[in-house]
């Protein structure tokens, strides 16, 4: 069975609003780029990063462990669309 | 010259903050993973997404523009590490 004490294994959970839910800073954003004067304002929309780095612990129990941290902290299901994968190098 | 007013170009900001920064947010959440019992706690990094969507203008264009929107309203060069890409498909 392979040692997994040193290795590193990085996963990068994007949570972003429903569609549908208000995204009330991307309006914030749209209406500041327009009162600025940019010369064309682009539909914006947001997402939170976390990056979850793990030690010591097998690919499949960093993700098992992410999922965990969504479920139970990082992430609301009634508005919020998540994304788990590894974090991309 | 080729038209390029039903053309979508997307662009992704990514706001993170610099090394040596304090990360309020992530030393929050990996407390609170510490506290509910989690088996590993991760090291946690957060980033804020901007995905900007412009209608009409030039890939290049888009670029200079989401530039501007960095530099005017979204980040703070004195905290902040910026990362502009065509957003990924």
């Amino acid at each position: 069975m392979p040692s997994t004490s040193g290795r590193v294994v990085k996963m990068e959970v994007r949570i972003e609003l429903k569609p549908g839910v208000l995204d009330a800073e991307a309006e914030s954003v749209e209406k500041s780029l327009s009162l600025l004067g940019l010369a064309t304002v682009p539909k914006v929309g947001t997402a939170r990063i976390y990056d979850l780095e793990f030690r010591g612990v097998s690919a499949t129990e960093a993700k098992r462990l992410s999922q965990e941290a969504i479920d139970r902290l990082l992430a609301n299901p009634v508005i919020h669309r998540v994304t788990l994968r590894p974090a991309p190098t």
